[in-house]
């Protein structure tokens, strides 16, 4: 039996997950990520983690291939990694020609976000059809769209910023020059600086979150005009893509059903009815999970398969 | 040389024309298209002008299939009628099925939006590219996008209809229960409304076009803020499909750059400026023909390819 191992590579963390035909993640290792001293030592500090992992595996089990998910923007098809915001150190690098020589296995890469998606589409809350929407929700707002198994990358590879769709042409102005794009409602900062508007309190989105758990009734109104947000924009898509499975992934998820009904319910009133009737909102199920197992796909596909 | 024909079969009119391998259209038919007598009805009058049709070729050259392009919705799978608004009398029927043992020739049918994006991309605006997005400004708004050459049907095969996407959630209460969808902004109808509302002159939404383009102030107005609407719609499908050709075809279309050069502007507006710089909008280039065009193409397919 041949295994993969799904990296997802962050701002600050790198994890790893050696993941087995099913899905499973059966070891893993994380460590920081240190982008500073450039490519190759990055590449460097992953090879003697990848090496790490082989060497739990049974005499009997090899290491087919490793998928990675960076924090965009990439180029998928020759697998450069663009100028990335959050890792100076690493942009505008052929990470995966760096990655592949340095362990002489096929590596695939892609955007995090997209990894995240193939992962819920494969092995979590979005295996039970063949298109779907995943909106990942914390510091931005992005989105993948896979439709018929397939993902949508558009002309320019950068199809998926669904977090500057107008929900209202007259709200918030967005660091992106627009305003009343999603992002302004719903990331992580804008529930902090919302909370703060209506509260006098400084605290971080995560905190909102964890308010609103609690019953903070300004902290759940943050929440519900998020979700209200997020429910007109998941109106739109799915009015224009006809897509029924919208996953909702990233940390500002994690408030669950205090921002999924009332994205729910907006969904409801700014669609046609026989379409949100088929529409099914849901959290993430794998969580931080999503890229490790997408970029596991990922890397099963480049072993195995024409990709 | 095999010819095809196309039809544009309409609420009240079916436009039939014989068009050749390069989207030439060589000859045309026009009838009423009387559905109250029934589908057989209707098959047996399309019928007799495909003879006509026919009959107007060189010996050397042969009849190899028909398209038809119908007033949604449509099962393009089955070639069935659905329930249309417009004709009742031909609603639900197996209307593909009936046309094809009558004529004892391949017969496609799909909806006029789908069939008229259709032609646009293969012989109109759209053809200098592998993706697009048409969207159809008449008494209602809908849309079809083409991705990688491809037409986006949806999983319940109702995608298109964009114009509901919603532009502005505090915006006019829509005929479909929402509010501030695109529609309201930009249907003839929707023209015609705003108009009398701010000059109290009930005029048609196409008379609105044609004192714009006179120069009525108030016409217009009414024009611009159609076109604003018009661009928030297109800079949320921009951002999130990375698709960079908009086709706008229907009557309202017909006011050129009075409605485009707003849309224009406020899709810069709304939009990152690194996907706007990228993304035309255009008229039509085909009007009326496109959907014959798109039937044709769509008869072509049927015959020579595998759908």
């Amino acid at each position: 039996m041949s295994q993969v191992i799904g990296i997802d590579l962050g701002g600050s963390k790198i994890a790893l997950g050696l993941v087995d035909p099913r899905g499973e993640i059966r070891a893993r290792r994380r460590i920081d990520t240190n982008s500073e001293a450039g490519s190759k030592a990055v590449v460097e500090r992953i090879a003697a983690e990848v090496e790490v992992l082989k060497a739990t595996l049974p005499p009997e089990e090899a290491l087919a291939a490793v998928g990675v998910g960076a924090p965009g923007p990439v180029n998928h098809v020759s697998g450069d990694l663009l100028t990335l915001v959050n890792l100076p150190g690493i942009s505008n690098s052929p990470f995966r020609r760096l990655l592949q020589e340095r362990l002489s296995l096929p590596v695939a890469l892609d955007h995090d976000a997209k990894a995240a998606a193939l992962g819920e589409f494969h092995y979590g809350a979005g295996r039970d059809g063949d298109s779907m929407i995943y909106i990942v929700i914390g510091t931005g707002v992005g989105a993948a769209i896979i439709y018929q198994g397939k993902l949508i990358y558009g002309e320019g590879n950068s199809a998926g910023e669904s977090g500057h769709m107008t929900v209202d042409p007259k709200g918030h102005p967005c660091h992106c020059g627009s305003r009343g794009c999603l992002e302004t409602y719903t990331s992580g900062p804008a529930l902090a600086k919302h909370y703060a508007a209506a509260s006098g309190q400084t605290v971080t989105g995560a905190e909102v979150s964890a308010r609103a758990l609690a019953g903070d009734e300004v902290a759940l109104e943050v929440l519900a005009s998020a979700g209200r947000a997020l429910g007109i924009a998941i109106a739109s898509l799915a009015m224009t893509l006809n897509i029924e499975r919208f996953v909702i992934g990233g940390s500002v998820a994690l408030a669950g059903d205090l921002l999924l009904n009332a994205a729910r319910e907006s969904l409801t009133l700014y669609s046609f009815k026989t379409v949100s009737a088929k529409v099914n909102v849901r959290a993430t199920s794998l969580g931080e999970d999503a890229p490790i197992l997408g970029a596991a796909w990922l890397a099963r596909q480049r072993a195995c398969g024409p990709g």
